[in-house]
């Protein structure tokens, strides 16, 4: 019965065995297991070996050992052996088989009525999301690779964090600041300031998991009972389902070249998401006029703008146009931003300004649910910013993508320039590509890319009104010049490719 | 007007002026600009510099360059003129002055109506988090110290966590792992099902922003639209406010010392949530009796059960409790866990154990808006966990844990025998004391401690329903055994004291 060679040891062993057999209804309750003593010697192990089974079985109810009358199998367990026969014990222990299945014993009748319904609302399918296929180049957006990005420092930061934090400097040891790492929000604060011309207070400032996490806490705060949002249309789909997982509808707004036009906002929204500095994905900037036109759209409303702020720092022109959010006086713009698109997307790591009168129920709920990211990473982010690696990664970042746009721009025209057009745009980590010959879409050049190990992404996968299937994105985060070039020579090759036909 | 020693550089100092002018009214919509080469010349500053700023300014829509007419102030502003004076451009740049508040103007009248009116559901306010005095002898629950701590080895793991993700053997550089690091998801797996016994299926293991992270998603999950939640009286106000912030109704129901009695559940409530392995915060293992009880109750009513089992790697004695989820035959439980316990609350790092037909779902959730931790900090607790360290370190903080709480104990006896009792618990990291002199309550000496710096923490702050405030909590995570006897002498000097009169 006892395998003396096994690596569980002999007293769980023991344990298992009489657990299994209270369980499948063989140790009935009440019945009376043997003296220590005598189980002891029966199976040849030591007393201690029987008394350390016993106990645990004990703590864990099974047993109920009696001063002076022995141990008694629970007799608590009396109503589950009514049961006994659709209950199975299972094997347990140090091995993976404390993980099989349902044993499948016959005459089993096992019951497996549902659970509370689920709330299945929320998953949108991107574009190529469902099987995303692997290709060696890649121009879809939504990763980045980290070429461009001071590893070794990043290092640095990491470990210095880390020893902060070890030695009592910091949050680590505390669950008691839920707004994000002090350092980090006083160096950000400072450079949102300096940036972003954004009116950056410390303590309107909070640390969230990622832009997703900031924009989650305001639908709660914000949009709670049937109120709607306006958003951008094409817009982000990931940023729209978050919103929709929440519960959030949504009224979709399309844009024109500057924007969202404010005069054809519906009148039953309490708040709009906005991507002032450049649209996403379409690019564009909301020119001065038409900011001044949404804050007196919101204050005649009472609506709060979301000012969706990820895509600024990447402008290679000039510097990143001011945030909406520095124009605003009466606090009625929520800034959000992240660091995955200009560090990394792993990081997980985005923030938000938040209007003043809001800042408590806000930091609730983030206390509540959906604190940011770990202290090491909140810790060695900080130290990036105060020791100015940050605002060098953006500038080297800024030269990198201007040249990657430039090289795609450039093989665009020389390998496709009689069926594509594509303007070079000031900022970015992705160019809008308009396909000039109606006889292909977008969607079908796509498709074509794919066995060519090309993949591009349609404009029309980010749209929620029917647009014409005739633009597709191209992101280079993830691509250097030369591979830049030879993806836009597969996709040269593909789109002269013969349209396969569907096989009947 | 320009200064040539500031910071800032000069095309940067003429952009902040032309563009204050044009907000303030001073520059109207439609007004020519000075030709380049003679604004230049009267600055005196080079003609790349007045390129520079209009540039720029054009960029942001406040300027409009007429080829062969010279540069205008946008058209498009006339209607923002309207409103002039009620906007204020504002001092910006590299200063902390793009911070200043309202300015002050007479005459402004500045518009300040609400923004849709916030949901401050979800804070509550445990026993001094409002205002949480800081002392030395800190034994209030949530928060722990790294002395009991693999410092260099963790130290070790994140460095090579951030060489494997930099490399590019990672999910770094990438948003398509929402369910966590695939490697953390293998290694915590099969500790779960060696340690905890759980079903733990690599597919229905996902990585979340800790605890509470799992628990809001089962919020969105299950228990929309008006479903309630049963949970434990006491229980933790932490993982309670998780669900209030989400808008769910809790029952609270009050627990013996068996943990929660299961005839007492209500009628109505689509799910509950149990602490089974160590009663928090009252302590107590639930028999395996109630557990069958409980599986049987959910079976019945299609309800779901939620098994907080946050301290359960905290037994001292014998191994760790079964899980109530490796129990469960008909996936009903979602289980929940944490390393903010037994690593460090900076961690912020959780799981959970998601029933197999609502893993979509709750994944979907995880992506729109609740994302785990950073991929550094899951990569690093991976190979934390693989090489062994996890479990070593468990081993170590149980036996130190097991010291604090003996030297508690003792100390407790020794300098407050007549006045309190308090019996040893296996497992858990704080203990529970009861006065027994019936003239002072809980909070009264809590009030008492913080002069002579010591914090306790009244039970009755966990609880929902009135309950006698003769008991406390003495959490020792955070103090060593000679910091934990000197808290103790403090804390009987401070029962000695007389009570303090209100001051009419």
């Amino acid at each position: 019965m006892l395998d003396r060679v096994a690596a569980t040891p002999l007293y769980r062993q023991i344990e298992l065995q009489l657990r299994d057999a209270i369980l499948a209804g063989r140790l009935r309750p009440g019945a009376a297991l043997p003296g220590i003593r005598a189980f002891a010697r029966e199976l040849g192990v030591a007393a201690i070996t029987v008394i350390t089974a016993y106990d645990q079985l004990a703590a864990e109810g099974f047993l109920d050992p009696r001063p002076g009358r022995g141990t008694l199998v629970s007799a608590d367990l009396a109503a589950m052996q009514r049961d006994a026969g659709r209950r199975r014990a299972r094997p347990r222990g140090g091995t993976a088989a404390g993980r099989v299945g349902p044993d499948g014993t016959a005459g089993d009748t096992v019951r497996r009525p549902a659970l509370p319904a689920v709330n299945a609302r929320g998953p949108v399918t991107p574009f190529f999301t469902d099987g995303w296929p692997i290709v060696r180049f890649d121009f879809r957006t939504g990763a980045t690779r980290l070429d461009v990005f001071p590893n070794r420092i990043w290092e640095r930061c990491i470990q210095a964090a880390w020893r902060d934090l070890a030695m009592g400097h910091g949050s680590a040891t505390s669950y008691l600041e839920p707004e994000g790492d002090a350092l980090l929000r006083r160096e950000l604060a400072a450079y949102l300031a300096r940036s972003r011309a954004a009116h950056a207070d410390e303590g309107q400032l909070v640390i969230t998991a990622g832009a997703q996490g900031a924009l989650a806490i305001a639908a709660r705060v914000w949009l709670r009972e049937g109120r709607r949002l306006a958003v951008e249309d094409p817009g982000s789909p990931y940023l729209q389902r978050t919103f929709r997982a929440q519960g959030v509808g949504l009224e979709h707004v399309p844009v024109d070249d500057r924007g969202l036009p404010v005069d054809r906002l519906p009148g039953d929204v309490a708040a709009v998401m906005v991507t002032p500095s450049w649209q996403y994905p379409s690019g564009g900037t909301m020119p001065i006029a038409r900011r001044l036109q949404l804050l007196d759209w919101a204050a005649e409303r009472s609506a709060l703008v979301i000012e969706d702020d990820c895509d600024s720092e990447l402008r290679y022109e000039g510097h990143s146009l001011p945030s909406l959010q520095g124009l605003d006086q009466d606090g009625r713009v929520l800034y959000v931003g992240t660091f995955s698109k200009v560090l990394y997307p792993g990081l997980r790591t985005g923030y938000a300004i938040v209007p003043q009168p809001a800042v408590g129920p806000y930091v609730a709920q983030l206390e509540a649910a959906a604190r940011g990211p770990g202290a090491i990473e909140q810790r060695a982010l900080a130290r990036f910013i105060a020791d100015g690696q940050f605002e060098r990664h953006l500038g080297r970042l800024r030269a990198a993508f201007a040249e990657r746009q430039a090289a795609l721009v450039e093989a665009l025209e020389r390998e496709l320039g009689r069926v594509v057009s594509a303007a070079a745009a000031p900022g970015g980590s992705h160019l809008v590509v308009r396909i000039e010959d109606g006889r292909m879409t977008a969607t079908e050049l796509a498709r074509r890319a794919i066995p060519h190990d090309v993949a591009i992404e349609p404009l029309a996968g980010s749209a929620h009104h029917p647009i014409p299937d005739r633009e597709f994105l191209m992101h280079y985060g993830r691509l250097r010049p030369d591979e830049i070039r030879a993806g836009v020579e597969r996709l040269a090759r593909a789109a002269a490719d013969r349209p396969r036909r569907a096989i009947a």
